[in-house]
């Protein structure tokens, strides 16, 4: 795993630098299932590249005529052979589960030097089912930018969504240095700090920071009795706050990072009644300890 | 169990009011241990009553000489005899493990006509050990005002903390009404929603809804492997906020209601267990539910 390196300014006028001389590409971006991410991604690279062209896909005819309607793309297609068609840069924004299948689709209809990546929460399942597709394994490269939002909807894309935020690119062993290069291109254009990681680091990662801490949240919001939630302060509302977010993408980044997800939970569960024990047998100094521990890795988190 | 209105605009008004009816009392209010509550609970009556006298207990000399040069009291005193002397509120606003013997010890020393009361994050051990105590037992108004932050000290205090919340009052059973509406009009000074529930009905919810939620918060801090933590987003900072708070502060609560919060992590671990089984046999639509009602839960909440 390449580390990752802490936020700092000077990456962001490396990127900008980066940017400029780029400028002409890519001229024709395609945006696959345009929700928050997608929505999102094409604003922030119309803020870069006024003149670039952004055309979209809708699943039905009817998403078709609301995404022509709000304006961010030039051009909105419900036939995936047309989106694909000329494009530079498709970039696939579809819930996770749906990810490969719409890679691979892309892959047949998108001309050979058109860059293919996504923006999916999971890695592994994605690149590993990819790497089967010898028609676009070669220039799919995997990518998750960190940014989001308990919303969803393009109603809530911000073109400002990925700045400074961590793009993780987890290319596959059959991504060329090329490819590779493109990508951390394209998606320095929408702001992000770019970094690589392999696909199984990823998803452990996430599992560890995103996903368990997801369900956990939710299970707190679910097990405060109606009336004790009355009395929530706000605490209880940053603990819980993701929990408004969309059961049906957190349950098919359920079903994509299930292994890494179970571990974790089983880790949470089993920190969990050594806590109990704690608390139980009254050692106070110990539990003192335990709850230092947390407050220090959030200092430590917060000057980093 | 009183129930628990949600916050309207009409409360602040009527709050106001009466603020306005009252603005002759109290002329001298000591705050018994100087933090982040204590100190915003001053700049809060000092911001309704420019000519209120503020006097300060503080625990040490060395406290003492910080706390006058600090400014927002009048007098800072480290003898509790001579704070408590001449005023007609005081408020404990020390560790909640000190709170009783605190409260005890200024029902020896001030006026028969001051109000006692004070902050803890728990309130049934405080409320059943003064029960005991016939000195104090009519005129202590135990008090919980559900504000804070993990941020601590009177340099963190602020006068508008307790605007628009809720501000708990869990009296014994010897306080008699004369002293539950100096209580409240003491807290509605605040700029707090005052309002009354049992001390054991206090600790069930607060285990629920606040100390229970604070131990998970401090869980998911400390499970994230280090190398997982340099990829935290929105969502991992906001369900770790609380785990920065002061962990004896968290230690002393745990102690106080070490009954109501074991149960109650007991309901964490059942949940957490059925989670687990839901995810491991695979049975997505189970999970979506599971994933729905956290997601309703919080949409009523942010509506309500």
């Amino acid at each position: 795993m390449v580390a990752v390196m802490p936020l700092a300014d000077n990456m962001t006028q490396q990127t900008s630098s980066k940017i400029s001389g780029t400028s002409k590409w890519p001229v024709r971006v395609a945006v696959i299932g345009v929700g928050l991410l997608g929505g999102s991604v094409a604003k922030a690279i119309r803020r870069r590249l006024p003149e670039v062209q952004l055309v979209a896909w809708a699943r039905s005819h009817q998403k078709k005529e609301e995404l022509s309607k709000e304006g961010t793309f030039d051009e909105v297609f419900d036939d995936i052979q047309e989106v694909a068609a000329d494009c530079d840069v498709a970039v696939v924004a579809s819930p996770v589960t749906h990810i490969a299948n719409l890679v691979s689709e892309i892959g047949r209809h998108s001309p050979p030097d058109c860059l293919v990546t996504d923006v999916g929460s999971t890695k592994l399942s994605i690149v590993e089912s990819i790497e089967k597709d010898s028609l676009v394994r070669s220039r799919f490269v995997a990518s998750h930018p960190i940014a989001g939002d308990e919303k969803t909807g393009i109603e809530h894309a911000q073109s400002d969504l990925f700045d400074q935020k961590w793009i993780i690119l987890t290319p596959g062993s059959h991504v060329a240095p090329k490819w590779l290069e493109k990508a951390r291109s394209f998606w320095s254009l929408t702001g992000g700090i770019v970094q690589e990681m392999s696909p199984k680091a990823h998803d452990t990662h996430l599992a560890a920071i995103s996903h368990v801490p997801h369900l956990v949240s939710s299970l707190v919001a679910k097990i405060a009795p109606a009336e004790a939630r009355t009395l929530a302060g706000s605490g209880w509302r940053d603990i819980t706050r993701v929990a408004a977010g969309d059961p049906g993408m957190w349950t098919a980044i359920c079903q994509e990072n299930r292994g890494a997800i179970s571990a974790e939970l089983n880790r949470v569960r089993q920190e969990l009644e050594q806590l109990q024990r704690i608390l139980d047998t009254g050692d106070d100094a110990k539990l003192q300890a335990w709850l230092t521990e947390a407050q220090n890795i959030k200092k430590h988190q917060t000057t980093s």
